[in-house]
C-alpha cells in the first residue's frame, strides 16, 4: 500500500518503520492556525449524527476552529432524542450550529456522516443526492464502501470523498482532547484516506480533519485497508477477543484452578485492563515478558505459544468474514431484527457482576498473572502478524491491534467495565464483539487451555519470533509521537 | 410450498398435519421391488464420494436393488484413503463396483454425488462436464444450488436434477437399515426434491432412491428450501444449539448452583441425549412436560420461558446468515484455511473428559432434570416456530427440529459423546456447529440463565402458546410412520 504523501499546507516526516517508510503529519494545537487553509472554501462542516464519533468530533472541531469563520452545524434526524444532547454540548438551533439532517447536508461544503453504519446504508442514497455540487464528503469509516462494494455502487462523482479515522472510541477522542489543553493536545491518533480527489485539495481537507479533531500523528491508508483492518479489528482484540479471552480464562482459574472468584477476576479481567495495557502502552509488548521473572516467563511462553495459534486461527476467520463482504451483510441483516429483539446487555452474569465488586473494592495495581500476560499478548502479536501478511501499513497495524487497545478502549472498561465499553462502540463494533467474543473463548478454552493445563512446553521457534519482532521496534518510534497525557477517567 | 405430488409407481397418501396437507409416500422392503420400474433406463448408479453418506446410501441401495440389474458402483478421487474402506464394505474394481470417479460420473445412468460440499463447489464445473448426456444427477443436500445461485451460476440443461435428502447422519442411515431387515425396514426420512425434470421421470426417481435407502416416509420440498432447513438445523438444535445449550447449563450448574461435575453432566448432557430424546422420539415434545410433576412444571416453564426469545434471536440470526449465501461462502472460505489449520478437536476439555467417566460408569436412565428439559424444548420450540414463519412444510419442519435430533444425533452423543458426533458429519455441519454453540451458550448465559437465576416468573402466554402449539398433533400423525425400531447402538 502507497503510504507516501504530500500537503501543500501542512510539514510532513517521513518515518522508518522497520523495512518500510510512511509519510505522517503530527498533529498539536500550533497546528490549528493552519486549518482554515486547509479547509479553504469551506464555510460549513457539517456533522451528520451524534452517536459514539459525532459528539466528539464535532466539539473537537467546532473547539480546533474557533476563531475561524468555518461552522461546525450538527444534522439530525427530526426528531431525534439525541437533539437535545447536542444542545447540552452548546449547540443550538437559534446560532444556527443545529438542524434537520438533510438540510444540513443539502446546505454545508463538507458533511462529515457520522450516522450509524446501518443508518448509512438505510439512506446513502437520498444523502448523496442531497449533498450541495462540488461538496466534500467525509467518513470516518469505510464501512459504507464495503457495503457499495458488495452492492456493485460507488460514491457519486466530482465531489471529494476523504476518511479520517480516530483510531479509538469517540469518548476517548473528545476526553483526550480536553485533557490535552494545556500541553499542546492529546488525543487519538487518525487514519486517513483519499478515496476521491477533483481538485487536489483532498488530501489537506483530510489531513485538516484529523489534527482537528486532536490527532496526535495522522498516517495514510485506503478505505478498503481501513474498513478492513477496523472492523476486524474490533472483532479482535479491541473488543471481541479481549471479552472472549477474559471470559475463558476466568473460568479456567475458577473451575480448574480453584481460584476464588474476585482473585480469578483480579488476575484476568484486572490484570489485562490495568498493568498490561498501561506497560503494553509506555514501554511496549515485549516489556510486558521482560518484566517477568524466570518462572514468569516460562508460564508467559507456555501460554503464549499454546493461544497463538488458536487465537491467529479465528483471526484468519474474522479476516475472511470481513473481506469478503459477510461481515457487513450479517450487520445490515442485523440491524433489521433489531425490531424484534433489541441487543441484549452482556453484564448480567455472575463474572461481571463480581467484576463490579472487585472495581470497588480497588486499591491499587495488582500483581501481573504470567499465564494472562502470555495469553493476552499472543492475541495481540497473532493480530499484528495476520494484519501485516495482509498487507497493512505499520502504523494501520500498531493502531488497530496495541494502541487503539491500551490508549482507548482498555481505559474505559478497567473504569467502568465490559459492559460500558461495548454500549459506547458503534453497532457495528458491539454486533461484531457479541459475535466473535465467544469464538475466541471457545477456540482458546478447547486449544490453548487444554495443552496449558497439560502441561505442554513452549514453543521455542515461536518464541524466538516474539522476541525478535519488528513490531518491538515499530512501537518504539510511534510510541515518540504519543502525547504525554494519559487517558483519566472519572465520573 | 407446494407438497402435493403424484407418482406413476408408488403409492402415495395425502396426510393432514395441522392446517396443511401433504403427499407423502411410506417405504418399507416391500417396495423395493418397484425399484427397477422407477429406475426404468438406469443400468449403473454411481455413488460419489465416501465421507458420512456415501457409505450409508451406497450400501443400502446396493442391498435394496439386490436381484435388480441395476448396478451401484461407487467412484472415488483416484488414490483417495477411502478405497479400502469401500472394498471394505464389498465394492471391489475386479467386480465393477468401485472405480475413479469421473470415469464413474461419465459412465452412469444415475450420478449420486456425495462428495463433501467443499468438494462440489471446486469440482462442480467439471463434474457436469462429464456427466452423461440425459444422465440424472442427485444430490443429498441443497449446498450446491445455495453455492451456485450465490455464482450466477445453474445445473446444466437437458438432464433430471434431483434431491433425496436423508434426515439423520449417514452412519444411522446405514444402522437402521441394517437393524430394520426383519421388520419391513427402517431408516431415516428423506425429503426429496425435483430441481429439474426433462423427462417426466424425476419424482418416481427420487422416491425409488429415498426408499432404497430406507426411509420410512418421503415427503416433498424444494433444493432452495433443503439447503435452508438443513444448513439452518444443523446449526441450531441438531448440533450447535445442542452443545451450546449444554456447555451454557452444565457451566451454570458447577459454578452457579455448586453441583459436582459428574452430577452436573447427568443433570445437562445425560439428559438431553437420554431421558428426554427418547420421550420425545416416543410420545412428544409436550410429554416432557405433562411427565413432570408441579413443581417441576414451575421450573420447566420459567426455564422455557427464559430461554426461548434468546434462543430464536440465535435462531433468526443463523436463518438469515444461510439464506442470504453468507454461510455458504463461509464454509467455502472456511475449507480454503484448512490447509494451515485444520479443524481441531472439541473434546479435550474437562466437560467432555467428566462426560467419559460419567458413559462409563453409567446404569440407566437419570431422573430427569425439569430446567434442562425446560431449556431443551424451548431451543426445540423456537426451532420449529422460526422453520414454520419461514414456510418451511411441516414434515420439514418436524424432521429438522425434532425427528433428526431425536431419532439419529442425540442417540449418537448419548452412545459416544459430542465430539464422535460431530466429528461423523459433515464438514458444513462441523463448522456450523463450531461457529453457533458458541453463541448460543453465550446468548443462553447471558440472558435466559440470568433471568431463570434472578427467579423470574413464568411467562403464562408463552407457555400456553407452548400447550396449544398445533406441532403436538403434528408429530403424532407423523409418529405413525415411525418405524418400531429404536436405533441400537454397540462398538
Amino acid at each position: 500500500m502507497e503510504t507516501i504523501f504530500t500537503s501543500n499546507v501542512f510539514d510532513t516526516e517521513t518515518i522508518e518503520l522497520a523495512h518500510t517508510r510512511e509519510t505522517i503529519v503530527r498533529g498539536g494545537r500550533d497546528k490549528f492556525s493552519l486549518l482554515a487553509q486547509a479547509f479553504d472554501g469551506i464555510k460549513q462542516i457539517g456533522v451528520i449524527g451524534w452517536g459514539s464519533q459525532g459528539p466528539a468530533q464535532a466539539q473537537n472541531l467546532r473547539d480546533s476552529l474557533e476563531g475561524t469563520d468555518i461552522r461546525v452545524k450538527i444534522g439530525l434526524r427530526a426528531g431525534s432524542s439525541s437533539m437535545q444532547a447536542a444542545r447540552d454540548a452548546g449547540f443550538s438551533e437559534d446560532q444556527g450550529t443545529l438542524g434537520e439532517m438533510y438540510e444540513v447536508i443539502g446546505e454545508s461544503d463538507m458533511v462529515i456522516l457520522l450516522i450509524s453504519d446501518a443508518a448509512q446504508v438505510e439512506n446513502y442514497k437520498k444523502v448523496f443526492a442531497t449533498l450541495k455540487r462540488g461538496a466534500v464528503l467525509g467518513l470516518s469509516h469505510g464501512f459504507l464502501l464495503g457495503h457499495l462494494e458488495s452492492v456493485g455502487e460507488y460514491f457519486p462523482e466530482g465531489i471529494n470523498v476523504i476518511g479520517v479515522c480516530p483510531k479509538g472510541m469517540g469518548p476517548s477522542v473528545r476526553r483526550l482532547y480536553v485533557q490535552g489543553k494545556d500541553v499542546n493536545g492529546a488525543g487519538i491518533n487518525c487514519s486517513f484516506a483519499v478515496e476521491q480527489d477533483v481538485d487536489g485539495k483532498a488530501t489537506d481537507q483530510a489531513i485538516a480533519w484529523a489534527i482537528g479533531v486532536g490527532a496526535p500523528y495522522v498516517f495514510k491508508t485506503t478505505l478498503g485497508y481501513e474498513y478492513r483492518s477496523d472492523i476486524f479489528g474490533e472483532r479482535g482484540i479491541l473488543l471481541g477477543a479481549v471479552h472472549g479471552v477474559a471470559e475463558a480464562l476466568y473460568r479456567n482459574f475458577v473451575m480448574e484452578k480453584g481460584m476464588g472468584e474476585e482473585d480469578a477476576f483480579v488476575a484476568t479481567v484486572e490484570n489485562i485492563t490495568g498493568p498490561l495495557s498501561r506497560t503494553i502502552s509506555h514501554q511496549g509488548i515485549i516489556s510486558v515478558y521482560n518484566a517477568l521473572d524466570e518462572e514468569g516467563q516460562q508460564t508467559f511462553a507456555r501460554m503464549y505459544s499454546a493461544a497463538y495459534h488458536p487465537a491467529f486461527e479465528i483471526l484468519m476467520e474474522i479476516y475472511d468474514e470481513v473481506s469478503s463482504g459477510n461481515e457487513i451483510r450479517s450487520v445490515v441483516m442485523a440491524e433489521r431484527r433489531f425490531e424484534r429483539y433489541p441487543m441484549g446487555k452482556i453484564d448480567g452474569t455472575r463474572m461481571w457482576q463480581v467484576g463490579e465488586k472487585v472495581r470497588a473494592a480497588r486499591t491499587g495495581d495488582p500483581e501481573v498473572n504470567p499465564a494472562t500476560a502470555g495469553l493476552y499478548c499472543a492475541v495481540m502479536m497473532a493480530q499484528i502478524d495476520l494484519l501485516i501478511e495482509k498487507g497493512h501499513c505499520l502504523s494501520e497495524v500498531c493502531n488497530e491491534s496495541v494502541i487503539e487497545a491500551v490508549d482507548s478502549l482498555n481505559p474505559y472498561m478497567h473504569f467502568k467495565g465490559v459492559a460500558y465499553m461495548v454500549d459506547n462502540c458503534s453497532t457495528t463494533a458491539r454486533l461484531g464483539s457479541r459475535k466473535w467474543a465467544p469464538r475466541f473463548d471457545y477456540n482458546i478454552m478447547q486449544q490453548a487451555l487444554v495443552d496449558f493445563d497439560a502441561g505442554k512446553e513452549a514453543d521455542g521457534k515461536l518464541m524466538d519470533a516474539f522476541r525478535k519482532h519488528m513490531i518491538h521496534d515499530v512501537l518504539a518510534t510511534v510510541a515518540t509521537m504519543r502525547p504525554s497525557v494519559d487517558i483519566s477517567l472519572s465520573e
